[in-house]
């Protein structure tokens, strides 16, 4: 349940609410929006949601601990969140452009194609060190020696690197060493992972289940925020369908749904989505222009050779005249989210 | 099958193909490639298939009538087709906008959007005059006499208007008061229909059926081509997923997946797709990046009094404010479909 | 709108109601249930809608025409409805198997497997003239000459059989010669064709479409019984899902939804839901023990040489062993629909 | 990589190939299957792949580590697997019915269910500690709290209980309560779970992923299998799809494909499937009609009351009439299996 304080409430009445939820035994957080204090308290005792909070002095409404209410709703928090790492600003309206391979695959590819996308305008660099794959028998990533050449990544190109955590056993781990921790699709559900992504400070990117809906999905960054990190991006990478042209179905409603729905910030990964290299430039400028706060591209320096997702990955030249594109595309629109109509 | 002839194929040697087929039965067409004759026969006899047509001179290659046998695929012609009406250009690279209501309600209603909408950029105005409802209580259209109100738009406005066409024994009817004829989602596999368009010179719109394939809705496009008439323009509209949060998922690849594997046009119908208003901005400005030829808009002066689909309709000064943001997208965009890396 | 009498309305005041409906230029049905009259009136008039019917004399209730009000509707009549032709009766609680071919493909063809599935115990037979297929250069069918040869085989074996039907200006043609007409899946939103065999009296076998809701599939029923033919049963035969597996994905819960929903009777296509001969038997177990009132079944005598969908054709062993299977199984449920706690 | 051994080949020869695959760095596995050694070799080298072994004496043939090289495979092993634990065997022919409330609630809640789907004939007891819920603000369950009392379940009634394990640092906590461990749906997909439950020596029920393909989830099982626990039972339990009538679409042909593609047992779970009482026992009478080993499902002494799925639980009366059905059907098929035509 979250209590919305009237912006003229006193500290003390503040501390009258806060101390009637301790009663109850809720975890409670705290925060401001719009000059407002909001009480949120999380506990499974019927009795506070049934408390008479309304009567009490300074409360302005209360929301139930339903969809309105959860932290990551626009109803919690109006204005939009700006997630932060290294100088890199996603979710201002700038447009933020993650590229890298999809896996490492050793120090030299890595580091080469680090250098391009760098070059090419990229603000943020992928590779996983832990790949999450369908058959046991597919190659599963490099592990410790992978995060090893990310942190050495970073360190040459100052920029922040972006890797998944696919065990909450090695959230610590790999958080020492990438900036980003993203959980991907097939882990959206995985709630004991969300929790442990929840108690970092760092930075999660939480991509969409792959038949998830849009309600499931926000309901998974709860998960993160809950635990107290409410810095996430969510990353729309396309839905299951029927059609078997491309791997998945990019939904890119998404982008303005979740804008509508939530105060978090949305990037697209149009590599995944499509699955195939052809129809990759298309998928990453329909996002900008949908309004997404950015894209995440596979490029791969030679993917005929790529251990995972080599059909994917866009070559070095194809990159950079998408590069081009999706900056001109950003430019033209001065603001896509107001042009939905939205405050 | 189709018969790819030499650069320097002699039209005797053309004239020996054309009439071993006449032989077997086939129905044949003729056209011209990049210099090249290509003659295309069809015909239920395995016979056909099998004859030894490399064989014979002047024939460069044959192409079995499988997938990329199809008259509407890109190998049986390379350029883009562009469909003609009225001097609108669908598939010329630059962009058509068609708007207006889902419905005509009533003369006012009708020609009271049709200024508005073309007033605001619109080259094509939409508004249908028999309607598929899901139940058959719903409002199924004023019939002939909205066709004859279109007629009155037309006149006015001097330009071409775009109307659904349901039933077999009604596209001639429909015919000769629209300048494009519409085939609806619930109908892009209602061979019979196909057929009938197919036999008209009208340009068609044909709409993916909200569960088809990329390559189903291909196929149907070749129905109409098929039947003799080549100007087909391909409208994605949304299909059926599992997220109730839009009535339709618009499938975004649809758009370069249909431009590589065909040469037909390809619009986007952002407001069917969506079924709410909010979401409509954001996915037009997609369609647009992605690189469709066009968009096809819902807009009613008084959503809330519309007897069809209101929920979804601009009102007109939102639909000024997108027109102005498409117009910025497409000339980012210089050329959307070459960036794909298409020639 | 429908209105239901009291049990002890006067015929006057019957007689009162329908002229009010016919004032208000609706088309009337009255039919009895449970010794109740029935009066259902549609009509486009929102006046209808809106008049104080219930303070009329010997007016129970009104139900608006939405989901609740539909002919079709378990509200309307609650019970259920017996489809029947040459002494076949499906929807009393017995076990209809319809077999044969997919399509016609010639007359020795069509007699030899129509012999073998009646002597395995089919009450009717399939096989049809007017194919619709994905690609206009598959087999389209024999078209009147297989009409011909169904006659023939209703002639020699005295048994029903069942046709498709895909134009409406072919409803005629088809009705001369099949005992049912079948709606295929690609026509299910088809409203011309729905109203066309609406206005014949022979039953009518309405395939679920591909991608329709249960909802949309019973509206579209509506559309046939709302023209006067109450003759309908509906046949699942598998939606559009992600799984390559198998063609389709068999919706078994459609059986017991559409017999909670309306009156009519179920059955069930496994052979074109599987696709493949493998799953055949355990779907159509299947369905029978869901409660279903039938199954249609693809056999044929040489699949290998099949012109449409051999893959999915059982070998007449195969046939005989399920029917076998088919009839233990709805012996050993003497009530299936009851068990599901309906009354 | 598989190698099968001829059934003549010697010790000697076995054990050639299992030093050569030591040398290549791989993880080993020999079983025996219709007389044959049959070698299973898990290595990232490319080199195992490529090596002759084809040439090497007494190997018969070669099976690389793709689709139909997986150890749950048909290929890999024709008999089928029977999974054992307190007496109740799962995948010999019988039928196994676990049923119990979806959630632990209180002692006396479950004990009572308990009794009572033991009386009714349920072999198997289902009661989850740990629920996965979408939001975090549901009820996660009684936690150990809640084991404790499935322990005591099973030392009143003598059966093995069934609970769901959802963080791979809960395994041994929950395996050291429960006979069986289960692994949700929105967990398929979670590697690091499987991986965890496959070092266990437990019997694993693995539903499938809400929209996994058939593929996947073998996938899936392979996971657990190769960690070296083949004791796995299949759960289909309702994928994902456009119809919101029930909840989830109970993908029925799931129990053939799987049987056909495995050697392991598949169960069903009409309950989560549908999401409402009224399709349960149609669909339960369906999984044994199609030849399920076995079906789980959800009684609530009082669903009202219920603090997880209420409203797909059955009443012990349903369950009780429900047991007798299905096991009418169960007996009326001697062998579901053998009638899809498989050896």
């Amino acid at each position: 349940m979250i209590i919305v304080m009237h912006p003229e409430a006193t500290s003390e009445e503040v501390a009258q609410i806060v101390e009637r939820l301790q009663d109850l035994g809720a975890d409670i957080h705290i925060t401001t929006d719009g000059g407002r204090t909001v009480v949120s308290g999380t506990t499974e005792s019927r009795l506070a949601e049934e408390a008479p909070w309304t009567d009490l002095p300074g409360v302005e409404r209360v929301v139930p601990m339903v969809r309105g209410g959860r932290r990551v709703g626009r109803h919690f928090k109006s204005e939009d969140t700006v997630v932060q790492t290294m100088g890199v600003r996603i979710g201002d309206g700038s447009l933020t452009v993650a590229a890298g391979p999809c896996a490492i695959e050793s120090r030299e590819q890595m580091l080469e194609t680090a250098r391009l996308v760098v070059t090419a305008g990229a603000k943020m660099i992928r590779g996983d060190a832990f790949k999450p794959r369908t058959s046991p028998y597919a190659f599963q990533g490099l592990g410790k020696a992978g995060l090893e050449i990310l942190a050495e990544v970073r360190e040459e190109t100052g920029r922040p690197v972006v890797a998944e955590v696919l065990d909450p056993r090695e959230v610590e781990l790999v958080g020492s060493y990438a900036d980003v921790l993203r959980i991907g699709t097939r882990n959206m559900s995985n709630q004991a992972l969300l929790r442990e992504v929840g108690r970092q400070s760092k930075p999660v990117m939480l991509k969409r289940g792959r038949a998830s809906t849009i309600e499931e999905w926000i309901d998974a960054a709860e998960y993160i925020h809950n635990e107290g990190n409410p810095h996430i991006v969510m990353v729309e990478r396309g839905i299951r369908g029927f059609d078997p042209s491309a791997r998945n179905t990019l939904d890119i409603s998404a982008v303005p749904l979740v804008k509508l729905a939530t105060h978090l910030p949305v990037m697209v990964d149009p590599s995944h989505a499509a699955g195939r290299r052809d129809l990759v430039a298309s998928l990453a400028r329909a996002a900008v222009a949908a309004g997404a706060d950015g894209v995440m591209i596979d490029v791969h320096p030679r993917p005929e050779e790529a251990m995972v997702d080599g059909p994917q990955a866009l070559l070095p030249d194809e990159f950079e005249m998408l590069m081009r594109d999706l900056e001109a595309v950003a430019s033209a629109l001065t603001s896509p989210r107001a042009s939905n109509g939205q405050p």
